[in-house]
């Protein structure tokens, strides 16, 4: 039996303790950030707080083996006396979704290898994706999802402006943008690349610049200009 | 019966003739634009070439009805003397994957009711998401296709350029690419947009920029900018 406790009341630590909840050689406790003056022992914890409360939060636990689940948080910001770790989900969360956790990237890292056993055992437990990623990769990691995350949803909102100004409803980009995202899964990024800036059609290029307002202009030319130098 | 002739090679040609040839009500004929020296009579003759081709092999057609399935090419840039129309599939098309049909969207457009319905019994005998969409409108549904499709593979690129660099295996980021396309299937753009943009986190935006080489940064900072503009 692992004991698990988990202190936080947000999307990831609510998710994180339903799937904990069902495994039965998992004993699962959570708990709020506010709560933090009579702690449960278990044999890890971990905070799923937002990013600054972290160093904070984890000064205050006295629990042996501590550990968050922030993409962008070096290991040395737990504040807590004894062992620390990582165990970070690459996926984006929301409230009323269930989460596959099949589908989720678990990205692990202890300082000792009996650590990273028992978190790669909690992973385990209701996952099957499952890396070992150090803090240095973890970061870059971080930057890599808010390019294909935040940034990409950023072109769907574009997408979505330019839709409303013309009375075209969004929906006729859906199946666009769905066979995008799922063509890289066994092409690469690079052979996938289509349109006016890889096949340097000057013509069509200036044709969309005169569709589009000034900040959506400034856009398109960073991206077509990228897009052009990466074939260079 | 209606009579299709389909003047072009290319994958969106192919898949379109594969697709009619499984319709009883259809007869299609597939040329290549080189031999329209003997061009076979059609009820509706759609152009299927590269942007650049379409008027000059427009105007060598004498058959009455005649489309292109560009999206960035006018209605009055087709050549030939009589009725003309526009096919538009708003997909991306690959030489090896099956497409499914009933998850395209047409975009149509023609000079008058009786050739816009023979457009729309053609669309509809091989889908189901049929759209009127006026030379207007579709100029501005390309761009946002644009946007939503390359310069979101561009992103990907990005992403995966940094897995590279840091020995990450990119695959770890598809789950979340994945999950990223389909939000935006129940939430807008608007509502799903998450990071550090959105939240003005400037230490993790610091951190960030950090990281990344110059190209990178600039469409970091700029994308930053036009997030954290978008809700002002």
């Amino acid at each position: 039996m692992i004991s698990v406790l988990l202190v936080g009341k947000g999307n990831v630590a609510t998710h994180l303790y339903n799937a904990f909840n069902h495994i039965d050689k998992i004993k699962v406790t959570q708990i709020s950030s506010r709560e933090l003056t009579k702690i449960p022992q278990a044999d890890v914890t971990i905070i799923a707080v937002s990013d600054d409360a972290i160093a904070e939060v984890s000064s205050k636990i006295t629990n042996d083996f501590v550990v968050h689940t922030s993409g962008s948080v070096a290991l040395n910001d737990l504040k807590n006396g004894t062992k620390k770790g990582i165990f970070y989900m690459l996926q984006t969360f929301s409230k009323d979704k269930k989460v596959d956790f099949n589908e989720v990237p678990f990205c692990l890292e202890a300082e000792n290898e009996n650590d990273y056993t028992l978190l790669e055992t909690l992973a385990k437990s209701i996952g099957k994706k499952i890396y070992t990623i150090n803090s240095e990769q973890r970061k870059t990691l971080h930057v890599a999802a808010v390019f294909v995350n935040n940034f990409t949803n950023h072109m769907y909102k574009i997408g979505n402006d330019i839709c409303i100004e013309n009375n075209i409803p969004f929906e006729i980009l859906q199946p666009l943008i769905k066979e995008t995202a799922s063509k890289i899964a066994h092409l690469s990024p690079e052979k996938s690349q289509t349109g006016p800036a890889i096949r340097n059609d000057q013509k069509t290029i200036k044709n969309h610049l005169n569709l589009l307002d000034s900040n959506q202009q400034k856009i398109y030319k960073i991206l077509t200009k990228s897009i052009q130098s990466s074939i260079d």
